[in-house]
């Protein structure tokens, strides 16, 4: 069994063996029930005990009696939020390939980073999951190594950030369909294209306005920055940045959004302010989220496998958790442009 | 502990206790260890032995070794198609209360009624949940006492039948629902005033249908049979119900649909054909997911409380998890019309 993180399975010969729990419980003084409830999860153990014992586990790893302790016939799927259809779709990849693997799934929502913690990782060492899957969020560094060092493997989904190249990630290539979104609008011959970005710490919403950015750049088109809305992938700010945009005096032709629901808000703007899609205004969304099709017109937009995302880091933490060393830390599957009927050449 | 359906806990005295492992070993002249597999849902039992060993803890009855097995602390939601914001708002009041007891929320899918097994109450028994929420299917008669037999309770959340009455369920008021959607349009002016069903054998929509006759025939209009329109919930059925109902010689003011999936695709059909809403067509729809706040114009609808009625569930079913007796077997809670900017005045 390997993890990403395992403190001790990197490093060269000679470093110190693992404790197990009867030394850790010297150690900290503590007794071995005491150092077992917090290495499982239990609840019943104060808070300076149980950091205490955390920080002696991070430093020193830990070793349970057994190689492994048998993990439980479940995959944990982390959700911060849940809300919509990114949700199921990804919770229908997960649960596919987990039932081909006789595995169910569980639902659970970690706190947002800097809320209390509400006992999330307690609960997850406690049923000992044979894998979790975090969708979005990274974690903390904590609970990540709370479960490194309780040999669970983590795999992150879409993750917004970056935190450690060795843990395995599964996402998209965002750069590449920002830099298509916006080709599409250039080839119908649009030039005022604005964008609405994704939160300002999202990782791949920065790589699909990159993307829109290169694009523009090589066709030689400046970028105007007023032309650049913010974003928190909510209809609301989408509707928000689209009637700011909409009311500029030059204002764009085209607007290219970082998710669909910010679409959603941008036909919402345009319907407020009487303007035709696509005759007097352009869109193209990100996600290809089932309920787009149904748009009126159906929304043209970039479309990420949510669905085969969710089945390839399913896959890859089951290898995980065989004790396989993943061929890559980092799996990109592609994005595809769906052409639908929010799109058409620049008016006049 | 005391389940809806324990073969023996209803029956007056004087029956037979049910039976042990050992016993059930006998009579089925197997041994005991396959009869534990079967009780256990595992895997490696052949069908027509497995049959045999469910139908003697059918007939007789099953007692564990110990009062109850430990239950896992694992709430099960199964869910029979993963799909859009119903699952989400759903899932949402589920993981809350679980949440505030500790337990973890497992997502799985039940395979439809007719097709292979494919073994998910196995999966089920061996994961041994708290409890089963089974959300708009009310599972087999078989899956039923499996899980019966093993003292696992059963909640249904809005069943589409109502296999029986000994089966705790929650559900909404569909029928004062689809009352209240045909007042408002009758409120409005509209006397041709359409329906679109949901499929032929699910109760909440047939109810709701019911609410509609009600509401025509309590203001003395006639309900013309060529309005009500075919449905099976899905966007698609919508669209060519309300195409063909829109090109009928003398065509509906307003359309009343039996869920909000359907309502998009009367959108979509008003759409197509060039006809404003609500100024030539007005619409209601019903559940409210958060996603028709969004369309355009905002959707007059039913709302259904999804998140409320699936955290009543749970609480039900972590009380018959407790042993407790509940209050009634039925809950209804209330439907309420959100009017938006879909509806309006009949034209003319």
């Amino acid at each position: 069994m390997s993890t990403a993180e395992g403190p001790s399975d990197d490093d060269g010969g000679g470093t110190p063996q693992p404790l197990t729990i009867a030394q850790l419980a010297e150690l900290a003084q503590v007794s071995i029930a005491t150092v077992s409830k917090v290495v499982n999860g239990r609840a019943q153990v104060g808070a300076g005990t149980r950091a205490l014992i955390e920080g002696l586990i991070r430093e020193h790893g830990y070793r349970p009696r057994r190689r492994r302790a048998a993990a439980a016939p479940l995959v944990e799927l982390a959700f911060h939020a849940m809300d919509g259809e990114y949700l199921t779709e990804i919770a229908k990849g997960v649960e596919r390939v987990a039932r081909e693997h006789r595995l169910a799934v569980v639902l659970s929502q970690p706190p947002h980073p800097g809320t209390a913690g509400e006992g999330w990782i307690e609960g997850v060492l406690g049923r000992r999951p044979t894998g979790v899957i975090a969708v979005f969020s990274s974690l903390t560094e904590a609970q990540r190594d709370q479960l490194a060092t309780r040999r669970i493997p983590l795999v992150l989904l879409d993750p917004e950030d970056d935190p450690s190249p060795r843990v395995p990630s599964v996402g998209a290539n965002n750069w590449n369909g920002g830099l298509m979104a916006t080709r599409h609008l250039l080839g119908l011959g649009h030039r005022r294209i604005a964008a609405i970005a994704g939160p300002d710490r999202a990782l791949p919403s920065r790589a699909r306005l990159d993307g829109y950015r290169s694009a523009l750049d090589l066709a030689g088109v400046p970028a105007d920055p007023a032309l650049i809305g913010r974003g928190d992938f909510l209809v609301a700010g989408g509707l928000a940045e689209a009637e700011r945009l909409l009311r500029l005096p030059d204002p764009p032709t085209a607007i290219f959004t970082c998710n669909d629901g910010q679409a959603a808000g941008v036909y919402r703007a345009a319907y407020r302010l009487g303007l035709r899609i696509p005759d007097e205004l352009s869109v193209v969304g990100f996600d290809d989220l089932p309920v787009v099709r149904w748009m009126n017109p159906p929304l043209t937009t970039v479309r990420q496998p949510l669905t085969d995302m969710a089945a390839t880091a399913t896959e890859l933490l089951l290898g995980l958790a065989r004790g396989e060393l993943p061929a890559r830390h980092r799996i990109e599957l592609g994005t595809e442009l769906i052409v639908r009927e929010s799109t058409a050449p620049v008016p006049g």
